[in-house]
């Protein structure tokens, strides 16, 4: 199909599609005249990963370009490749500057969330996640407001939210595709985050409700 | 004391003290002379939980005007003062206009949602809370990109993250004092988010790892 023609059937408008093939987001179609390139089904279903990548996934596009060059390096296993685009989502929490008091404190809470699930909880994950940053960050500002968390609470919501990531990670089971997994690997990580932090309110009230009838 | 010692000890600024009295967060000081009022450790307690509504829960003046009228109005028993503080925290979605053929989608995929959690699983939530307009908001987004949420899918995330609100409640009871608990309920409603959120990411990372090595 033509440009036009691509546009029309993922609803992606003409600027926008000339913008990502000259940022190398998509793939150039073949050439078949000095001015003219064909498009195929791959286009549509990459066009469908990129627009999930920038708008459900928040990501830049020199972000997104990294998912993708990642997604087709044959260097990178299906983990990896997930990984990278889990990776790349924001939040992107910045740490403290090194050698400060504050990088001090950092250091050791984030050494301490780490131990708990690397060592205590037995979870696979590496030391340079970014949600091992956005952890850190959310227990100091607990500390620095008097309501330092437990560890036994900690463990307590890490063994509670793992039947989840168990659940999300079947579903990507679905989608053999690896640009259809990471697209699922985005909706799935970003979309579901309200639908989390809503649930645990309503089962605040219905916690305290019992407590209270 | 007086204003500039509850200032100096709360750590508020004194402009922002008197915004607070003029805009009736804070209880007015005990009348001394003319031009000169006493605070006690209630203007402390009270200036913290302003604090805490404002900046780590977000909310608008007025929001925590309505927070604080609730926190000491007789007719309230403690889980409609603690209700009142977390419906009124952010996020606040906004419904469709009634009659749009988006507020008949929304009111489908709301009323499916309230029946799941009130019926099925026999949780005790009001129709009118918050939470489920984001929810409802969520699983909108997710319909509207080719993932509907399965109800099984839900009824696993609802029922994995109780537990988690159990926990959320059981820290309350430390806090007997109205206004420290309605501090508690903001500080753990909000600030335990970017934690749940990092733990399902880094879990996810586990469960990908296990499958994968």
């Amino acid at each position: 199909m033509q440009l036009s023609e691509l546009s029309e059937r993922s609803g992606v408008s003409l600027p926008s599609i000339k913008y990502y093939l000259r940022e190398g987001l998509l793939q150039p179609g073949m050439s078949v005249s000095a001015r003219k390139a064909e498009y195929d089904e791959e286009h549509l279903h990459r066009l469908r990963l990129i627009r999930a990548l920038l708008t459900v996934g928040g990501m830049s596009v020199a972000r997104a370009r990294d998912v993708l060059a990642a997604a087709h390096d044959p260097a990178f296993g299906r983990h990896e490749r997930l990984g990278v685009a889990q990776y790349l989502l924001p939040p992107h929490v910045t740490p403290p500057p090194p050698g400060t008091a504050a990088d001090e404190v950092w250091r050791a809470r984030r050494a301490e969330a780490f131990a708990l699930l690397r060592d205590d909880l037995g979870w696979l994950i590496h030391d340079n996640a970014p949600a091992l940053d956005a952890l850190t960050e959310a227990l100091i500002a607990l500390d620095s407001l008097g309501y330092p968390a437990p560890t036994a609470f900690l463990r307590h919501y890490a063994t509670s939210v793992h039947p989840i990531a168990e659940a999300d990670l079947e579903v990507l089971d679905a989608h053999p595709a690896i640009d259809e997994a990471i697209e699922a690997v985005v909706v799935y990580t970003v979309l579901y985050e309200p639908v989390l932090l809503a649930l645990r309110r309503l089962a605040q009230e219905d916690v305290s409700a019992r407590q209270h009838r």
